[in-house]
C-alpha cells in the first residue's frame, strides 16, 4: 500500500483562473443533442393494450424477438468452434483481422465488384459503422451537413447531430415506389454538404432500388462532388423477383463508402458485426479518409474478436438455400399482409420489395373520428392491441410501418385486426 | 424495379450556395486528431530483431497472445451455452439486459459499495465506456479540458482530442511507487476542468492506490467540484498481500464513474464487454449525466448481446480459485523479472503491487552509447530479439514497460537477455 508520500504543504488554495462553482455536473452537447426520435416519439403516445387480446408488437425491427427466424446452423456452428477453442479472446487489429476482412471482401465482390481486404473495416455493428463514417466525413468545425433520405432510419439524425452536424432531409417519393425525389436531393445539397446518405433496401419503405436509379443518385454525387455513405445493411434482402444491387456494381467515378453487416441477413443483430467497405474508383479517400477511419476505429478498439474468428466460416458455409428461405419466408408474409391490407377501406399499403417492413398510408381524411395518424394509432393499440411505428419515427406523417418478420399467423391475426378496426370507423 | 420516374426536367444545375469544387474529400477534425500515440512512436522506431535470437514481444498489453493464460472455464462454457440457446441473438435494451446489468451490480458491491442495476451501463469494451464518460462529460465547445496521469495510457488522450477536448497530464511519483502528485494534480485543474481520469491499478505503472491516497485525490476532486473517471480495469488484479480498494468505496460526496470490464480479469479482451457505474453519494449525475450517458450508449445500440447474455453467469459462477491463481502466476512472474533485473547495473524496475505490467528505469547515463531510452530499445531489439515499449508510449522519457502476463520461462529468458545487453554496455 502506497500511502507515504509526505503531503505538500505547498498545496495551492486555488489555482490559476479557477473560480468558486457550484456542484452542478451538466451534460456536453454531445450528450444532450444525441436524441432517440423513435422513443421521443412512442414515449408520448398513450399506449394501453386491450387487456382482452394479446398484445401483438409489430413495431421492433428485431426479427428475433418472436422466436420464429433463427440465424444459419452454420453460423451459430461457427461461434461455437471458435468460443470453444479459445484462439480469438484476445484484441485484433482495430479494423478487423485480416481473415475476417478477407471473407467480408470476398463476401460482397459479386456483380463485378471486386473488393480488396484492405478496402474493408470492421466495427461494431453497422451503427458503428455509420458512426464512423458520418465522423469521418463531416466536420461541424467547418459548419457541414449531410442529406438522408425521408422517410428514414433515425440513426443517421442520432450520430450526425450528437456531433454537431446539421441534417437535411431528402424526400423519398412513396407514388413510385419510394424512390429519391432526385430534384428534392439536388435542392438539399450546398458547398457545405459532406456526405449523402442513401439507404438501399430501405428502412422503413422496403424498396429497392433499380440501377438506373442508383446511377441517376450517383449522377447528383458526381456533379457536386459529395461522397455517398450507403446503408446496404438490408442488402440481398430481396423478394420475388426483385434483384439487389449494391451501389459499388454501378458506380465508376464517387468515393462511396458501404456501410453493413451481420444483424438483418444472418438474423444476429445483437452480435454488433459491423463493417465498411470502400468503393472508391477515384482514390479520393486515400489521402485523408481511409486514415481518418483507421484512426476513428481505434477509439472503440474493434468488434468482437469472436464473431470475427467465425467470420470466414459464417460467410463462406452459410448455404444460399438459407438465404432464399428467409426471403421467401419474408416475401410470404408481406404478400400475405399486403393482400389483406389492400382489402381495408381507408389503408394503403405499399408491397415492400426487400427488407423486413411495409409501409402503410393511412387514408386519415377517411376516418373523421382521428386527428392525425398518431391518434388512429393509438386507438388501434387501445382497441386491438396491435402496435405499429408511426411515420413519425422516421420523419413522415400519416403512415405506419410494420415489421413482417413476426409469425405468419400473428402478422393475419393482426392484419384483420386493423381490418375490423377500420371497418368501425371508415366513412 | 423501380426505374418508372418520370424525369424531372426542371433539375437545378447549380443550388443556391453551391460553388464549383475540385473532389477533395478531406477527414474531418474528429478524425485527424483521433491519434495512435502508441503507433506513432513505434512506427519510427527502427525494430528490427536479431535473426539468431528468437522475438520475446513485452510490448502488448493483451494477456492472450502467448495462450499460456486462459479465461476460466466457467465463462467459456457460460458463451457456448448462450449461443447454443440462441435466445440472445437479438438487440438488447443499449444499456445491456437487465440480468447483465444486475450481475455487473453485484459483482463489483463489495467493501461496502452497493451499486443498483440501474447504475451500470454496459459498453462495448472498457474503451467505449471511456469513450462514452469523456464525450459525456467533457464539452469542446465550452472549452473544456479533462486532467489525466502521466505515465497513463494514451487512449484517454486519444479520446478527448478526437473530439476537441484539451487534456493536461498530472505527474505520478515513481519515488513513491508512482502515487499522484498531489500538489500538481490540483496545478492542472481550472474552471474548465471537466473530468479527472485516476486509474488505479495502474497502466503501465502496476501501482495500487491506498484507501488514504484514493480519499486525498477525492478531496481534490470534491474542493474544485469536478467528477472524477475512475479507470479501474484493472480492478483486483492485485499481488501478495496488497488490497484493492475501488474509488467507489471510500467516496461519500465526490460524482464519480467507474469504467471497468471482462478483458483483463477474465482473459478476454477481445470480447469487448466493458461497463460504467454511477458512483454519485450527492446525485450530481442524475440532472443531466445519466440521461446523457444513456443517449451516448443509442449511437451504436449497445454491447455484443451473447457476452451479455452470458455475463450473470460468468460473474456469478467463476470461482475465486480462478482469481487467485491468476494473480499469483503474475505476482510469480512480477518477482522473478524484478529479481533479475534489480541486479542489472543500469536498469532500475518498479516491483508493480498488480495489473499485468512492470515500468523499467533506463539509468540512461550509464549507457554512454546511446542517447535516449528509445536508442537504448531498438539495440536491445536488434540485438537481443526483445521488444518493450518505450516510456514515451505512456508520456514519459527514460523508461520502458515490459508486460508480465508472457510465459515464465519466456519472461526470465528476456530479462537475462537485457542484463546481457545491459552488460556490454554498462560504464
Amino acid at each position: 500500500m502506497l500511502d507515504s508520500l509526505p503531503k505538500d504543504k505547498s498545496q495551492k488554495v486555488i489555482p490559476n483562473g479557477y473560480e468558486e462553482k457550484v456542484w452542478k455536473v451538466t451534460a456536453s452537447d454531445a450528450a444532450k443533442n444525441c436524441k432517440n426520435y423513435i422513443r421521443d416519439i412512442v414515449d408520448n403516445l398513450v399506449l394501453e393494450p386491450n387487456p382482452e387480446k394479446s398484445l401483438i408488437a409489430l413495431s421492433i425491427g428485431d426479427p428475433t424477438v418472436y422466436g420464429n427466424l433463427s440465424p444459419p446452423t452454420e453460423t451459430v456452428q461457427a461461434v461455437l468452434e471458435i468460443v470453444a477453442e479459445g484462439k480469438y479472446n484476445g484484441y485484433g487489429p482495430t479494423v478487423g483481422t485480416d481473415d475476417a476482412r478477407k471473407a467480408v471482401a470476398k463476401y460482397l465482390s459479386f456483380d463485378g465488384v471486386e473488393y480488396n481486404y484492405k478496402d474493408v473495416i470492421l466495427c461494431s455493428g453497422c451503427s458503428s459503422s455509420l458512426d464512423l463514417c458520418i465522423t469521418a466525413l463531416a466536420d461541424p468545425n467547418k459548419g457541414h451537413n449531410i442529406v438522408i433520405p425521408k422517410p428514414g432510419f433515425t440513426i443517421y439524425k442520432t450520430l450526425a447531430e450528437s456531433i454537431g452536424v446539421e441534417v437535411r432531409n431528402y424526400n423519398l417519393i412513396p407514388e413510385y415506389d419510394w424512390i429519391v425525389d432526385l430534384a428534392h436531393l439536388e435542392a438539399q445539397i450546398d458547398n457545405n454538404t459532406a456526405a449523402i446518405v442513401i439507404n438501399n433496401p430501405s428502412n422503413p419503405c422496403g424498396s429497392v432500388y433499380s440501377e438506373d436509379h442508383l446511377k441517376d443518385i450517383l449522377d447528383i454525387a458526381y456533379k457536386y462532388k459529395v461522397p455517398i455513405i450507403a446503408d446496404e445493411i438490408y442488402e440481398r434482402l430481396v423478394f420475388s423477383e426483385t434483384r439487389f444491387v449494391s451501389i459499388a456494381a454501378v458506380n465508376s467515378r464517387v468515393p462511396v463508402l458501404v456501410c453493413g453487416g451481420l444483424a438483418k441477413r444472418f438474423l444476429v443483430p445483437g452480435w454488433r458485426m459491423g463493417w465498411i467497405l470502400f468503393n472508391d474508383p477515384i482514390g479520393a479517400f486515400d489521402s485523408e479518409i481511409k486514415k481518418g477511419l483507421i484512426c476513428l476505429s481505434q477509439k472503440t478498439i474493434g468488434s468482437n474478436s469472436i464473431v470475427q474468428g467465425a467470420l470466414p466460416t459464417i460467410l463462406e458455409l452459410t448455404p444460399q438455400k438459407f438465404y432464399d428461405d428467409l426471403n421467401d419466408t419474408l416475401y410470404k408474409n408481406a404478400k400475405s399482409a399486403y393482400d389483406i391490407i389492400s382489402q381495408i377501406n381507408g389503408l394503403t399499403p405499399y408491397m415492400p420489395a426487400g427488407t423486413m417492413y411495409m409501409m402503410i398510408k393511412i387514408e386519415i381524411q377517411c376516418f373523421p373520428q382521428f386527428q392525425t395518424g398518431l391518434d388512429f394509432m393509438q386507438r388501434l393499440m387501445e382497441e386491438e392491441s396491435v402496435f405499429c411505428l408511426p411515420g413519425e419515427c422516421f420523419g413522415i406523417t400519416g403512415f405506419m410501418r410494420i415489421v413482417i418478420t413476426v409469425p405468419s399467423e400473428m402478422l393475419s391475426e393482426a392484419c384483420e385486426r386493423m381490418s375490423g378496426f377500420c371497418k368501425r370507423y371508415y366513412q
